[in-house]
């Protein structure tokens, strides 16, 4: 694929802004890749669904809103039911099996993203890092070694074996989730 | 003014991405605007001129690339040239005195962001949110509080004070520049 839009929502203080930065930071810097990266704030940024889109492309983006979504990664129900009708033909959900059900007649995959975070690594906070793992391992958007890299050049000092942690058992998710996906 | 938008551009590495996102969430969390906010990876962020652009708006904001500039910061003389013909009628641009030159014709203020930054905070580092401070105090985009407060919230603790003193003095600078150019 020359150009993927990648489109990361849930509720404002679940650190998709960030985690939307580290993988245009990723594509940017590791794979050479031309990516426009945007964040919605407002009234959605308070209590309903919050955005961050990245696009990541071979060539110049001119036009940085995407007109579809390739892959959509929702962790709330409120962000699934605005953004599913975004996608484009082919493209993939994936949903927080934690608490988000999608529409039928998707591509749609679950992963324990917040289940993750929460029961094996006893951290909300890492929840969108280990979003950006699974994105990461279930499509190949960027190599498992620059979503690291970019992850680790992002977090404090202090903080850096719990991402860590974090990123690695999202790829792993990822990847989990993709063969599964093929099985079908 | 109901909408606003800033362009934030030098060379890659000076931390502008990081304080186009700040300015961002100043807007929004404290003042309750609706924002949009893009950052530019690519071989522009290699070595050339890269960019954050902030759009400021009451209302809600459909198009996501600014037609023109209201505020813009250059950090680098690449930066200058590339952007500069981008300003709005009535546009102003901040331009750091300690190495660019603008065009002859603008409505240009120059601050001593890598001054303050290198010789009184001996931290290059911070010339990002020296000039953050300084965008606020000149333009009043977002109060000096909001942007303390988004400062604070995006920094490691340890990195706290260093920035608090980083912004404060931006916010100073801005305002001098502001008085300055009221006088001509």
């Amino acid at each position: 694929m020359s150009v993927v839009n990648v489109r990361l929502a849930g509720t404002g203080g679940q650190g998709l802004i960030l985690a939307g930065l580290i993988l245009a930071e990723a594509a940017a810097r590791s794979h050479g890749k031309n990516v426009v990266q945007t964040n919605s704030y407002g009234p959605e940024a308070r209590g309903g669904a919050s955005k961050s889109d990245v696009i990541i492309s071979d060539e110049v983006i001119y036009n940085p809103k995407p007109e579809t979504i390739d892959v959509l990664l929702v962790l709330s129900q409120a962000a699934c039911d605005k953004y599913c009708g975004e996608l484009s033909p082919g493209g993939a959900v994936v949903f927080d099996s934690s608490g988000v059900v999608p529409p039928p007649g998707l591509k749609a995959m679950g992963a324990d993203v917040t289940g993750i975070a929460v029961r094996e690594l006893s951290n909300e906070i890492v929840a969108n890092v280990v979003a950006l793992g699974v994105l990461a391992g279930a499509f190949g958007l960027v190599s498992a070694e620059a979503v690291e890299s970019a992850v680790l050049a992002r977090v404090p000092a202090k903080a850096k074996d719990l991402n860590l942690k974090a990123v690695r058992r999202g790829i792993e998710e990822g990847r989990r989730i993709r063969s599964e996906m093929e099985k079908k």
